[in-house]
């Protein structure tokens, strides 16, 4: 059982290459003994974004603070406070800061990683969910 | 793939035994073919609750917006926006709103539930994890 203000998790900075101003808080993971999925939070500064990339795992996001783009293989798509982004697994992707505030959203995936499937055509101006096309 | 604002996902009454003035929007689900794990964010009215209860999967929560109590065999944990939560498989709890406002979290679930284990002692003051004892 856990219970803290996300403030109180330690930032650490995200090293991976492609990322650029970019720290994640893990607010919920198996050394919390949850069993399935892992919360996180990443912190974008201004000017900064995610690496551009794929895997085999899925993103469910939740936008808390600031405004960013998601950018796919089809273009990029606004998002703001309040918003919700499903990444299908395999789906190329990465969020970037587009305003001149911290960009702060929760990032849950799954602890395991599932089992290769066949890459899907993922398009997201075709599947009639995402909310700006 | 989706994008959108969680006010555009469909409000549904939680018509549960032992719910109050609790509504439901499912933000991401199966439908949108997550593969492991759901969000929804619960909407609580003043005076509201969710249904004091225990099961086999966990919880993972974001507060975002109103103030509320985690209700548990130890006692009462308040909480407020921006808190994260962690309930452990097995946990009675429940959720109040113990504000004048609406109080919204996200509450993610796997989407199966786990194979039934023996319930372990889960004492939120012992785990060293709550932010209030």
């Amino acid at each position: 059982m856990k219970l803290k203000h996300y403030s109180e998790v330690i930032l650490e900075e995200v090293t991976m290459e492609g990322a650029k101003k970019t720290k994640i808080r893990w607010l919920i993971s198996e050394k919390d003994k949850a069993p399935n999925f892992a919360m996180r939070m990443f912190e974008v500064a201004p000017g900064g974004f995610t690496p551009y990339h794929s895997h085999s795992w899925e993103h469910e996001n939740f936008i808390v603070e600031g405004t960013g783009a998601l950018v796919t293989e089809d273009g990029e798509l606004p998002f703001k406070s309040g918003d919700v982004i499903f990444v299908d697994p395999f789906m190329k992707h990465n969020y970037k800061n587009t305003g001149d505030t911290t960009l702060k959203f929760l990032c849950l995936i799954p602890h395991k990683k599932p089992a290769k499937q066949v890459k899907k055509n993922v398009n997201p101006f075709a599947s009639g969910k995402a909310n700006n096309c």
